[in-house]
């Protein structure tokens, strides 16, 4: 069971390594490979919760649209568990690149993907990607660091 | 194995339900008691990510001074996977009171919760409540409903 585990959580980590790959290459289907046809996001725009299929390919093309050039995407702090048929993770993740208006843009998101095994792969049923907001001024905060 | 997961389940939704009336009776200890000891929160305000222990129990009690008189707080559409030692929810969450200045304040939150079984209890070991951003204007959307 141990050794399982471990297996599993390697696995994992290759299936995030896989998602930071193809977030830097804009790779649509690489994105979507990595996550269940169902995933429910709630995501760091609106809507509270949206789910898989064209909605949330249509949710990438629109954050890889964001950025003009490279995008620089790394994750950092990431903790993970697996047992059985299923595993969860977090970390804060790094996303950063030159804006459309020529602005360089930098910001650390908070990021949640609980993970289950479907068919002998590892996918993605459910993620949370967020900033923390101030709720006295009512601002997202885009500019914190770990 | 699925009979343990459904029993697993059903002790799950209980603890949430007993976190729900914690947060009602603005009863720390009772709150406390769902959390791992040295759980890692991604929570709706600052920082990034903050730890358990003091600094866990003194963000709930600046939660509970943030409405004066009944806290209302509900859960909908919680959905949750147990498997082995480990579990994992999302669901999307309602706190709503009157604010210090007499305002009527209602938010939704998504939560999602990584849950593990220790000691034969089930623990939220990792927890993550936010609201979604609009990225052009900087604004947190609170006044978004499901």
């Amino acid at each position: 069971m141990a050794q399982d585990r471990t297996t599993d959580e390697a696995t994992i980590r290759g299936r995030v390594d896989a998602l930071l790959r193809a977030i830097r290459d804009r790779d649509v289907d690489g994105v979507m490979s990595v996550f269940a046809a169902d995933v429910v996001s709630f995501d760091l725009g609106p809507p509270l919760s949206h789910g898989g299929g064209e909605v949330f390919r249509t949710h990438w093309r629109a954050l890889f649209d964001a950025y003009r050039g490279q995008i620089e995407y790394d994750v950092r702090d990431l903790a993970l568990a697996a047992d059985g048929e299923l595993a969860f993770s977090r970390s804060l993740n790094r996303m950063a690149g030159v804006a459309p208006d020529g602005q360089r843009a930098e910001r650390w998101l908070r990021w949640t993907a609980c993970w289950r095994r479907i068919g002998g792969d590892w996918l993605i049923v459910h993620e949370h990607v967020s900033v923390p907001v101030d709720l006295r001024t009512g601002r997202a905060l885009t500019d914190l660091r770990p």
